[in-house]
């Protein structure tokens, strides 16, 4: 084994950080051998201490920015998490020639574009795999992996949180409240939700894999982005007749016209893999030209596969540094020039199948009138459930699986829907993805 | 972009030749944006040319072994298979100087350990990616992707013949032997189908993820091999009515006893993603300690998905011949001398749950006569199905599922169960794997 020494500075000794800190000692024979040097991590910047790792006599900084500007520190990991001061940080480490591994997915989707140009200005790199799905290797397999393929589309399921919640949802019957209360009670969800329930996070991580995919510069703002708040049990349940699950993707395809990005609740296919991810697990379903279909799936959050990540990522980096060489792969795989700005299409010219729920009165004529209106729009139904009304009910729900449509037509038709007067409310919709390519 | 040129030979033009060639020109821009490299095949050894590729004024070379000597060629993909010209051609090729990537799992399984050392003596790598599970970058995952794990196990469905052959026996009832000749006439089977329904082919994969998993060197001849030609409809139904598939697995742990090394069919619970993947698709499920379960799905053949693992291979090392380094990571994830020869656990004493299958005259007694012996070996029954006796049979199946046992335990328990009075025939008997930690 070489006895070359790679030394490493972390900022944050939080739940990752701590995790990061013991796997790197649990495991250091293996890792060592595997990086072909020795890791060492010399200098921690935190706050405050952690009982739930033992650092020894390694030095301390409270102030974080001492780590990034200590001459010994080769790699800096980047675990404070935010992006205000950990952007800062980053860009301390990187002018004073440090690679930085981060899990910080915000910060990268919002400003990799210009950490990444000033990476590559400093001939050091940003390794990020942490930052997406917790433990699954996808940026690896997206970067390097399927470097063979024109990538054409990928959905993912990337926030545990969400998923969580609609696993609950669909397994128990349970409503949305009542199962986001508990996931925040056992620490699956944060004291505000707000990031994980309405798409937020995900939305973060899906411009990272778009980008990594098509070869294109990172564009959070155009992402689309609908959340899991409204979804209720009915549909949840309807979907299930009609022998689909609903699941919060971030999808994200690359056409002629452009590139989609999206993040919302779809209907999949109950065969289908993604559809049987549950819990608070991720998986990515990536289709290439060359490869077809390819799927990833693991644990997207948790202390030990968030560093599972990281220290891949700092392997990585060493294999290079103790062989005195420059790392070979940049951040998003090409080259910051040979990225390409791809138009995002916007939200109207997006087609896929939809699911819609409509609350009708239950009379004669109403179903033809609402078919009618989708023929002028140049929408089918291609399934439809009707159930009979409640006792003491006149209104019934009409379930409708529609042919693929812009968003554009669905719009119209269902304003048009909407305004008949056997119509009650808003009609509910939500895409359908079949997966298929 | 770079400029620069790596230069590549091409040893088969069969149908993952051609396919290579293929993707290597139609995806050469991005391709080259990642090598940060101008990918060239300059040089292609085949006995006959192939109407499936355009190859243009590149030199052909009816002697492969031209390639291999061709002292403009930095890397030397060999797809002509089988293992005693293969063999040659590598080692002429490592001994020049080029580097190697190869699909060829029998190559790599039975003759690794030498070829990686030659390789280490001549400073350059053999790269196999599509050796194992056809397009899924399953060895970077394991080689790279998980660094920083101890892999406790993996599972995988890596022979798609067989899958495809289990998935129709449990979809349409149809036989085994029925369905083999159906994969026959598709090109799924060979003519010759040994090497998939027997195993071999499985084996080795096996042998090849589990030493980069475990970081050990490659014993093939110590991989236990059962193949699926024994397998009844029947004993589909049957796994299927207690909650389970029936799946040939390859199986590799790792335990403070030894490597357990074994490929066979296994029961599997039905809600497991492994039990799940269908037709003529591959999957590995990986335990690492650090980052718990992740599992790797996609096409395991194919002449492009083939071809997708092999581009990404050739571009890792153009990644690295371009900047005229050396590659910094070894074909095992480790360097040979950092390999560890763990000892393969014998067969009798690896433990698992079984299914079970007797044959039992339909009368009084019997079932506390097999319960009595399952329990003076330590074996519990945690379940059991025992159907009425067909028109005019006396006999019935007892279909059961038993607590882990060794197949030591199990063999002594069984071989006295079958000699009962009572029992008629042999019992057939099925692991059964959890697949849960």
């Amino acid at each position: 084994m070489s006895s070359n020494l790679v030394k490493i500075g972390i900022c944050g000794l939080g739940t990752v950080g701590s995790g990061t800190f013991n796997v790197l000692n649990r495991n250091a024979q293996s890792i060592n051998a595997r990086a072909q040097a020795e890791l060492e991590v010399i200098h921690i910047g935190a706050r405050r201490d952690n009982p739930d790792c033992d650092i020894g006599e390694i030095r301390v900084s409270r102030d974080i920015f001492d780590v990034a500007r200590d001459p010994e520190v080769q790699i800096l990991v980047e675990l404070i998490g935010g992006t205000s001061v950990a952007k800062e940080l980053v860009e301390e480490a990187l002018r004073n020639g440090k690679h930085v591994v981060t899990a910080n997915k915000a910060l990268v989707a919002e400003f990799g574009n210009e950490l990444f140009a000033l990476a590559e200005q400093n001939n050091v790199v940003i390794r990020y795999e942490a930052a997406v799905a917790g433990g699954i290797p996808i940026i690896k397999a997206l970067r390097e992996g399927l470097a063979g393929n024109r990538i054409e589309w990928l959905a993912g399921i990337i926030n545990g949180t969400g998923n969580f919640i609609l696993s609950e949802m669909r397994e128990k019957g349970r409503d949305f409240a009542d199962v986001l209360t508990e996931a925040q009670e056992l620490g699956y969800a944060e004291a505000d939700p707000t990031f994980d329930v309405e798409g937020i996070d995900a939305a973060h991580k899906l411009v990272i894999l778009a980008s990594l995919a098509f070869g294109m510069p990172l564009q959070f703002s155009s992402v689309y982005t609908e959340g899991i708040t409204r979804l209720t049990t009915q549909d949840v349940e309807y979907a299930e007749e009609l022998g689909y699950r609903i699941k919060h993707l971030g999808v994200a395809k690359h056409s002629a016209d452009g590139v989609e990005l999206r993040v919302h609740p779809t209907l999949i296919p109950e065969g289908r893999l993604l559809a049987n991810v549950n819990g608070v697990k991720n998986a990515v379903l990536v289709e290439g030209d060359a490869v077809g279909p390819t799927l990833y799936y693991g644990a997207g959050a948790g202390a030990e596969p968030t560093a599972s990540a990281i220290v891949a990522d700092i392997v990585d980096l060493a294999r290079e540094l103790s062989a005195g060489q420059s790392c070979r792969v940049p951040a998003l795989g090409v080259a910051t020039a040979d990225l390409k700005a791809l138009p995002v299409l916007p939200m109207e010219q997006v087609v896929t199948p939809w699911y819609l729920r409509i609350i009708a009165e239950d009379k004669p004529g109403v179903l033809s009138s609402i078919a009618s209106i989708f023929s002028d729009h140049g929408i089918s139904m291609e399934a439809l459930i009707q159930k009979p009304p409640a006792e003491g009910e006149t209104r019934v729900p009409l379930i409708v699986l529609t042919s693929r449509a812009s968003q554009g037509s669905m719009d119209v038709a269902v304003a048009t829907i909407e305004a008949l007067e056997s119509i009650s409310g808003e009609v509910a919709r939500i895409r359908v993805e079949a997966l298929d390519g």
